[in-house]
C-alpha cells in the first residue's frame, strides 16, 4: 500500500519536471472534476465498493466520535421526535428539522401497538420504504420505528435504546395532545408520563402545539397535493386527491369527525390506523384520481401544518424565557433564526421582574444575551406576571376540569381512595387547593402571552414543569391546556439542566 | 466560501509560477506532515471546531449511508453482543471483535435489571467509562446498556431499537449458559426466548461456548492481570490482585462458589452484581493492592478468556455446515481466517451426505467454495450422521433431562395441565417421542466432533433450531448442552436465511 502510494507522488513529480505548467493545469482540471462530481452527487449507482466505503465511513466516524470528549460548545439539539408515520405530521416533522438541520441528529419514532404481533418483514419493508421518503423530502432524519405492547413500553425502547454512541437523541419532541379531552383519560396519562420519564433519561422535552392540530393522516392523498403546491405555490383554493382505495368511503363520509378523534394524539396510532395509511399513496405521484374538495377544518389543518415548508417572512420569534432550563430555550430560537427561511424573524425575549426594577433586569439580560452573542431585537421584562388573572378566564379553568375532579370531600374516604386507585389521573380538591398559585400563573401568563405575542410567528416558552406523583395528569395537562390555548404556533421547552450556552469563545 | 477557494488555489499556482520545484517541494512536506499527523492520531484535544467537524461528518456519513440500497455484497454481520459489562466476558468481546473490526458494527449490549430504578446520571457515567475502557483496549464497539423490568423486556429494547439507521445489528451474539441446570428453570425459558425472538425480528443468532465458562467479573482486578500480562506474555503462576474494597472480604471468602453459580448467565447480573461491579478497578492500574493466589477452576477461566487475545498459530478452523442459512456459518470463518491473528489457520469444512455418494458431495462444495473465493483446506462428507449414537450417551442425555420431565403419563390429565402452565419449560413425554430423532442426531454429532474436531482451534457449527412453542425450552437447552460438550471453543451459528455469499463478482 505504502510503496503504491510513494510511486504515485514519484510519478507526480516527474510530471512536473518534465513540464511543470502542463502537469499544474492537469491536475487542477482533476481537482476540479473531483469536486463538481462529490458536489453535485449525480444519482448513479457507483456499485458496491462505494457503498461499501459509505459504510466504513460511517462506522469509522461514529466511533470515532464515541472517543471524543463532551465540551459546552458541541452540545447539540439531538431530538427524538414522536411523529408517527413520518409524513402523517408534517409540521412538526418541518420545525424540528428546521434547527437541526445539519447541525443535530434527528430520528423520527414511531411506537407501533397492538396485542397482535405484526410481520416483522414486512415492517423493515416499510421502514425503508419511510426512510426513503425522507430522504426523497430532503429530510436528514432517521426512521425508527418499535413494535411495544403499549406506548409507554414503546416510550422506553426509543429513550433508553435509539441511536448510537454518541449519535444519542437527548431531547424528546412531541405534538401537544390537542383532543385530551376526547379519549380515554388513560392516554393522558401515559402522555404525561412519557414527559417525566423524559427527564428522568437526562433528556429535555419540546412540545409543539399549533391550535389547528398536527396530525393530518386521515386526509387522503396529502402527498399528492403537498408535490403539487410546490409547483405552484400560493394557490388558495386548497382541493385534495382522495384515493379511491377500500377505505375511501369511510374517510370522506365522516372526515371530521375522524379529525377531532385522532388528530394531534402523538404516533398514537393502533392497528387499523396503520393498516390505513400503508395504502396511502406514499410514493406514487402519477396517479389519477378523482378530487373531492375538503371540509373547512381540514383545509385549515393542511395549511398549518404546511406554514413552516414556506419562508417565513419578516416577523418575530417570542422567547418566554421564565426559568433556567440550562438555556435550550434559547437556543432553539437561535438555531432557527440562522436557517434561511427564518432569517428575516427577530427573536423579541420576554423575561419576568420585579417591577421596580424593570430597568435593571432588562440592562443585565441584554448584557447576557450578547455575551452570548445573540441576536435580538427586543427585551421586554415583565413586572405584572404573578397579578391574578381575570375572572372568567378563572371560572372557565374551573368549568374545564370540572369532569376530572375526584372531589373527595363529597363521598366517603373509602369510596375516594377507590376511585383514585382505579383512575389516578383525577384532580384532589386538596391538590387543587395546593397549586391555586400555580394555576393562577398559568392562566395569568396565557392573558399575558394574547397581549404581547399574538402575532408573532413563533412562541418558544419555557414549560412548567410538575412533580411526578405530586400533581395528576389532568392537573398538568389543564395547565398546559390553559396556558398553550388560541395562540400562534407554540413551543414548549425544558432543558435537562445541562448548560448548552456559554460565552467563553 | 467559495471565493477563498479560488484565492487559495490562485496561491499555488502563483507559487508555482515563481519557483515550481520549490513550490513542489513545500507542498509534498506539507502533505507528509498531514499525513503523520492523521496517522499517528497524537492524544491532544484539538479544541472544539475539530470535535464539531468529527460529530458532523458521523452524522453526514450515516445519513448517506441509509439512502444506500442493500448489496448483497455489501452484508456485513453487524454484531449485537450481550456481553454484560464489557469487562466481563473478554472471550465473547475478543473473538466478536476479530471478525467485526474494520468490518462490521459491534455492539456490547448490557440489560440491567432489578425493580428499583437506578439513578440515570450515574448509569450515564457509567456508560461513558465503560465506553471509554472499550477503546482504550482498542475494541472497535460500542457499549450499550438499557435498564428494564426483566431480561425479555431488555432484549425487546436493544433487539428493536438499538443502531440507527444502516448501522443495524442483524446478529445476536450470546454466550451459552453454562449454569443452566443450577439457577431458575424461568432464566432458561428467558435465554431460549432471546433465541426466538431473535429470528422474529430477522437477525441471526450465534452461541459461543467454552467448555471453561465466559464470565469472569466475579474475579476481582482482572483488569489489574490483564494489563501486566500484556508486558510479561506467557507467564505461567497466574496470580491475582484482590480489590480490598468493602466487597473483598465476600469474594475471597467463597469465589468457587460464586463462580459456579454466575458465570455465563449472559448479562444476567442483578443490582447488586452491579454495586459490586462499579467498585472494580477499573481504569486505576497504579493501585498497590495484596495479592491472592486464584483456585484452579478460576485460573482455568482466566486463562480460556485470554486465549482469543492471543495469536493462534497453525491449527483448524472446523467448520460444520449442516444446514443453508444463507452462507453466515462459512462467512464468520472467514472473516475470521483474513485476520492477523488467526492467518495461519486452516478452514476445514464438514458437510453431512448420504455414504454412497460422498465424493460426488465432496467435489460438488469444492466447486461451490472455490465459487465463494474462500480458502479452504479439507472437505470432509460424514456418511454416518444419522446412525445411532451410543448407548451410553443416549443414557447420560436421558438422565441428565430427568429432573425437567414433566411426566405427565404418571398423574392425572389436570394436575399435568396445571403443571405444564406454571412451568411451561417442562419437557412432555409425547414431545420426547416426537423429537427422538432429532435428540439422537444432537448426541451422534457430538460423537462426531469429538472424533474429528477435538483439536481445532475453533469450531463453528449450524446451530440446531427449535419450533417455538413446540419444543420446551428445557428440550432444546439440553441439546444445545449434548451437542457442544466437552469441545474446543465452539460457535453455534444461524443466519437469518438472507443470502450473505454470493459469487458473481
Amino acid at each position: 500500500m505504502w510503496v503504491s502510494l510513494a510511486g504515485a507522488v514519484l510519478c507526480c513529480v516527474v510530471m512536473f519536471v518534465i513540464n511543470w505548467w502542463a502537469a499544474l493545469m492537469t491536475n487542477v482540471i482533476v481537482l476540479g472534476l473531483f469536486i463538481y462530481v462529490s458536489y453535485k452527487k449525480p444519482d448513479v449507482n457507483w456499485g458496491s465498493s462505494t457503498q461499501a466505503l459509505t459504510y466504513h465511513q460511517a462506522l469509522t466516524h461514529t466511533l470515532h466520535l464515541s472517543g471524543v470528549e463532551d465540551h459546552i460548545k458541541n452540545f447539540r439539539p439531538q431530538c427524538l421526535v414522536m411523529t408517527g408515520y413520518p409524513n402523517s405530521r408534517p409540521a412538526l416533522l418541518d420545525l424540528v428539522h428546521s434547527f437541526t438541520k445539519n447541525v443535530g441528529l434527528m430520528i423520527c419514532g414511531h411506537i407501533r401497538t397492538g396485542y397482535r404481533r405484526p410481520n416483522f418483514k414486512e415492517l423493515s419493508t416499510d421502514q425503508a420504504r419511510y426512510q426513503r421518503w425522507l430522504l426523497k423530502n430532503d429530510t436528514k432524519a432517521f426512521y425508527s420505528p418499535v413494535f411495544a405492547e403499549d406506548m409507554r413500553q414503546g416510550a422506553q425502547y426509543l429513550l433508553q435504546a435509539a441511536g448510537l454512541g454518541r449519535l444519542k437523541p437527548n431531547t424528546l419532541v412531541m405534538g401537544f395532545k390537542n383532543d385530551w379531552r376526547d379519549g380515554d383519560m388513560m392516554n393522558v396519562e401515559t402522555y404525561i408520563s412519557m414527559i417525566h420519564e423524559s427527564f428522568d433519561y437526562q433528556f429535555g422535552a419540546v412540545i409543539l402545539r399549533l391550535k389547528e392540530g398536527l396530525d393530518v393522516s386521515h386526509i387522503q392523498g396529502q402527498d399528492d397535493l403537498l408535490s403539487s403546491q410546490e409547483k405552484s405555490s400560493g394557490m388558495k383554493d386548497v382541493i385534495v386527491s382522495i384515493d379511491t382505495s377500500k377505505d375511501s368511503d369511510v374517510d370522506s363520509s365522516k372526515p371530521s369527525s375522524k379529525a377531532t378523534s385522532l388528530q394531534n394524539s402523538p404516533a398514537m396510532q393502533k392497528e387499523d390506523e396503520e393498516r390505513k395509511a400503508t395504502t396511502q399513496p406514499l410514493l406514487k405521484k402519477d396517479k389519477k384520481s378523482p378530487t373531492v374538495p375538503l371540509n373547512v377544518s381540514d383545509q385549515r389543518l393542511l395549511e398549518a401544518s404546511q406554514q413552516f415548508q414556506k419562508k417565513q417572512g419578516k416577523g418575530t420569534v417570542d422567547v418566554w424565557w421564565l426559568f433556567d432550563d440550562g438555556g435550550l430555550t434559547l437556543l432553539i430560537p437561535y438555531l432557527l433564526t440562522n436557517k434561511k427561511r427564518w432569517k428575516d424573524c427577530k427573536i423579541r425575549v420576554f423575561i419576568g421582574g420585579k417591577i421596580n426594577r424593570i430597568d435593571h433586569d432588562r440592562r443585565a439580560m441584554a448584557t447576557l444575551l450578547s455575551k452570548f452573542r445573540i441576536d435580538f431585537s427586543d427585551i421586554t421584562v415583565l413586572g405584572d406576571i404573578n397579578t391574578k388573572p381575570k375572572k372568567e378566564h378563572v371560572s372557565a379553568f374551573e368549568e374545564m376540569i370540572e369532569p376530572y375532579r375526584l372531589k373527595e370531600d363529597d363521598m366517603e374516604q373509602e369510596a375516594a381512595e377507590k376511585l383514585k386507585d382505579s383512575e389516578p389521573w383525577r384532580i384532589t380538591d386538596n391538590e387543587l387547593e395546593l397549586y391555586r398559585a400555580k394555576t393562577n400563573r398559568q392562566i395569568r401568563l396565557n392573558e399575558l402571552l394574547k397581549e404581547h405575542s399574538s402575532t408573532a410567528n413563533l412562541i418558544v416558552m419555557s414549560l412548567p414543569l410538575a412533580r411526578k406523583g405530586g400533581v395528576s395528569s389532568a392537573m398538568y395537562m389543564a395547565w398546559l391546556e390553559v396556558l398553550s390555548k388560541d395562540l400562534p404556533p407554540i413551543l414548549l421547552v425544558r432543558g435537562n439542566h445541562q448548560s448548552v450556552l456559554t460565552f467563553y469563545s
